[in-house]
């Protein structure tokens, strides 16, 4: 029946995810997948192929969760340290996606494509053209090409995410919500010197 | 003879930094690293103890080679965008730091202290006081935590070369010279948005 197929895919992916994320594509067995999900190996192969194509598709799902739950940085004033607290509070909450584009980083071969690349660039794309949209609108500096500014701004956001041991070095082994919401506070003013003098 | 132990370990080091930085801790293997630099395993255990060991060490040596080659920002009117030029150009032509770096935020069990973290901390702890100095100065926003800052500026200058897949689509594939010199000077006007307005 089609809605248990789909349910099934979903446990599948629900538990690549995490899997993924903990141990990375080489760390990863399908058999634990498969068993995370409570679901034969064998049906994961039939739906999504190899291990490796598994890997794409839900990183890929994982960056369209993302976009739906991120606004770029809109046309109507947004300001650019909101939309840089609204990428940060993505990445603290929902740490696999940057721990997946890391381990991409680690283990594919240096130089070669990955996955989907190009569709990939075409959402970097979308938020340059958003940021290129706010430097004309004068909401943010034109001094700085706006591909290099979309760059910075995921470093400064996700990075807190991506190396909690460096965070921890850097400002302290608190992991209160107080703490959260000062490194939160101190991302959205660094990002909103991104903005022109007033 | 002392000099000949002395160079079988610069051997043995050299290697391990270069299949970690590749493969991370639980995919190198010391026979790997044994044989890249031509010398018994068994010499390597002998030297180093286990191969976490080995790994502990290498980043803590490489970690000083960064200390000693980049400069911290200094008292006499340096500014943090040049500060942050350095920090890029090391990571550029030393990406196994950041590497190594990311693998030990990917492998290592989360929330438990990294080997020598107190030792480490205290390297950010010096970062931290130059910049807190530098806001003293009036070169560097008071506004932000100088922790903060750190972190921010490490995020900036560094992740470029950590995660070259996402550089190549945010910013393009092109990876000339000209390209490199492009982001560098996006970097260090970034980063000099973190002085007061003039």
């Amino acid at each position: 029946m089609a809605w248990h197929v789909a349910e099934t895919k979903a446990k599948l992916k629900a538990a690549a995810v995490e899997e993924f994320a903990e141990r990375g594509l080489a760390g990863t067995r399908v058999e634990s997948i498969a068993r995370r999900a409570g679901v034969n190996k064998e049906r994961l192969y039939n739906y999504f192929g190899s291990k490796e194509d598994l890997f794409a598709l839900v990183l890929s799902e994982e960056l369209d969760r993302f976009a739906e739950s991120v606004p770029m940085l809109a046309e109507d004033g947004d300001d650019i340290g909101a939309y840089a607290g609204r990428c940060f509070d993505y990445h603290c909450d929902h740490p696999v996606l940057i721990r997946l584009q890391h381990w991409e980083a680690l283990e594919l071969p240096a130089g070669k494509p990955v996955p989907d690349e190009d569709d990939r660039a075409s959402r970097y794309a979308h938020k340059t053209a958003a940021i290129a949209q706010a430097q004309r609108d004068g909401r943010v500096i034109a001094s700085v090409d706006a591909r290099d500014l979309v760059f910075a701004i995921i470093a400064m956001s996700s990075w807190w995410a991506a190396v909690p041991q460096l965070a921890r070095m850097v400002t302290g082994a608190d992991d209160s919500p107080a703490e959260r919401a000062r490194r939160r506070a101190s991302v959205v003013a660094i990002a909103r010197r991104l903005a022109p003098d007033s």
